[in-house]
């Protein structure tokens, strides 16, 4: 590397990478190894290699045929709007890269047919689509099937036959939180699940009716509302549960933002949070850390379901099936200071 | 459509456009169009057609040719783990579907030289890059240019030489934050900027010093801490801040993530917020509405910024230029619940 020629600055015709093999006394291959980020270059060889490339201004040629073009696949959302989504794009770009795939954010495009969306993968190349808390309708599953493009969807609002679909154990989450609640004494408990047609609401629901069931606790549906995983639908089907005649004691929030809601509707009536009202929440996500007081909560596995959902394309992809088309990552409770035993007032004692 | 041919069903040879505008009715281009997805066709027209597509199990050739590829740029990002970088993502991905244009989010990759950054997103036939909080280094921005594609920047530790940076006005922000402290009363204000080496806590950090100094203010250098965008430095030196002999009565927070970890310092201390304590933050993402106090934060125009960034790469790839190379949008403070004058006897008259 001591008598190597100057860096040609300037000069009309392109550096080849023989040039700057030649310039660092190393063979073609290595340099080529380096250029294409392979790890068996040593680190000294690498900077030294980096460092020319660098001073001869190797520009790259457009596309080499030779080397296999980055796969991409597609990552739907319904909306953009929450740190839900956040965790699921870091779990399907981890995975992803992991892979060598390039992942593209978007929204679920408006086409009930999915013809004009199957189109536009399939032109695109794209390797196969992830979709999260979206309808997808059985025509557009048809159509995604017939061009080939594999479909995964995270926490649908139906799971289409035949569609490999991921979530969280969310029945056993609802039961989870509310059994907390109920070993703290609380007996009139109100949840505010979240949107009446996602699977997830309903599983959670469902948990909270078999933990009272168990408790042998008459459920009372003037303690059930419906939110929109959200902070202001909740905080007002909160302020409406504080109003009433016998206030709940506690509420299971099913999603932290709605927890964050009720959290609100409390300050608003006067009550403190967890003396006066316990909430527990659900989905751990950074938030519930650092509300005031922090959320006591269900958390659920975003990240790793992000990564499964990449994995599960990944696996489609290759031609394999996944052993069940219902995949349910573990949730567990997480108790911080939002929930406590309820006022000696209104508690009765268990 | 009336005497329409049934739908040949697992037939052997591939349905073909023209036997779908045979069975509509309409001309081969109308059927075109509505696979393209123009608008130029009538809703009946086109949901006709859309069924016979279905009926018929049209199968979009893998690639069309004559059909121009959908461009796609990439979206990079230091790391994935915050609000804001939601944000961003919902502005990049809004403007870049009204342009046509797909975008993949990523980490920017661990590439100090560029080379293989480079040549991957050349390799991929990637239209630009959207690099998000990240160090640039002069020789990733060498090796873009060479490659001939377009590199803008959005909070960058540095703006390199050339390159169209996207920012918010954050010493504006910085003084405003300050200045309506100073308008309530506070005299002993102490601040949280974010990470040392972001040119936007810098910027923060000066508006705040320049709010002081025009109210005449000696600067104390014990009141001036760094956080690095996160709850937990935060909250750690804002515990320090509220340990001093002579606590401030008020802490700009730059970041509301900073500023939550603020009022959680504190809750720890038994202070409250705003009687005690008042917090001013900045970002303004949806959680400093939801806390207890809502914060009083800067805006900062995140959406809009992700679709200024992705406008301008747009821009330089169809070969114009920016008519400046940095873009800085309006911040302005928004009066939430999170400050009030200082306690009496804490607190000088102004």
């Amino acid at each position: 590397m001591a008598n190597r020629p100057a860096a040609p600055k300037n000069a009309n015709r392109p550096v080849t990478l023989a040039t700057v093999a030649k310039a660092a006394g190393v063979s073609l291959p290595t340099v080529s190894k380096v250029i294409r980020g392979r790890p068996d270059v040593a680190p000294e060889t690498r900077q030294a290699i980096e460092r020319l490339l660098s001073e001869y201004e190797y520009v790259p040629r457009p596309v080499r045929r030779q080397s296999p073009k980055r796969r991409v696949l597609d990552l739907a959302f319904d909306a953009l709007g929450s740190a839900y989504s956040l965790e699921l794009i870091r779990g399907v770009v981890s995975a992803a890269a992991e892979a060598g795939v390039d992942v593209v954010v978007g929204l679920t495009p408006d086409d009930p047919h999915g013809i004009q969306w199957a189109q536009r993968l399939t032109e695109s190349g794209r390797m196969g689509v992830i979709s999260v808390t979206s309808s997808i309708t059985a025509e557009q599953v048809a159509h995604f099937r017939r061009a080939g493009i594999p479909l995964v969807v995270v926490d649908p609002d139906d799971v289409p036959e035949g569609v490999p679909s991921i979530g969280a154990t969310n029945w056993a989450g609802g039961l989870a939180a509310t059994e907390h609640l109920l070993q703290l004494g609380h007996r009139r408990i109100a949840t505010i699940t979240g949107r009446p047609n996602a699977l997830c609401s309903r599983a959670r629901l469902h948990g909270y009716n078999a933990a009272l069931e168990a408790a042998k606790i008459q459920a009372d549906p003037e303690l059930v509302r419906y939110g929109d995983f959200g902070f202001e639908l909740a905080r007002r089907e909160a302020l409406e549960l504080l109003d009433l005649p016998r206030r709940p004691t506690a509420i299971f929030a099913a999603c932290d933002y709605q927890a964050l809601g009720v959290v609100e509707a409390a300050r608003i009536r006067g009550l403190r949070v967890p003396e006066d009202l316990s909430v527990v929440g659900f989905d751990d996500v950074e938030i519930s850390r650092w509300a005031a007081p922090p959320l006591t909560t269900v958390h659920q596995p975003l990240v790793k379901m992000g990564r499964v959902a990449c994995q599960t394309v990944l696996a489609l992809a290759a031609g394999e099936r996944p052993e069940s088309d219902r995949i349910e990552l573990a949730t567990h409770l997480v108790v911080r200071d939002s929930a406590a035993p309820p006022p000696a007032a209104s508690g009765s004692s268990p």
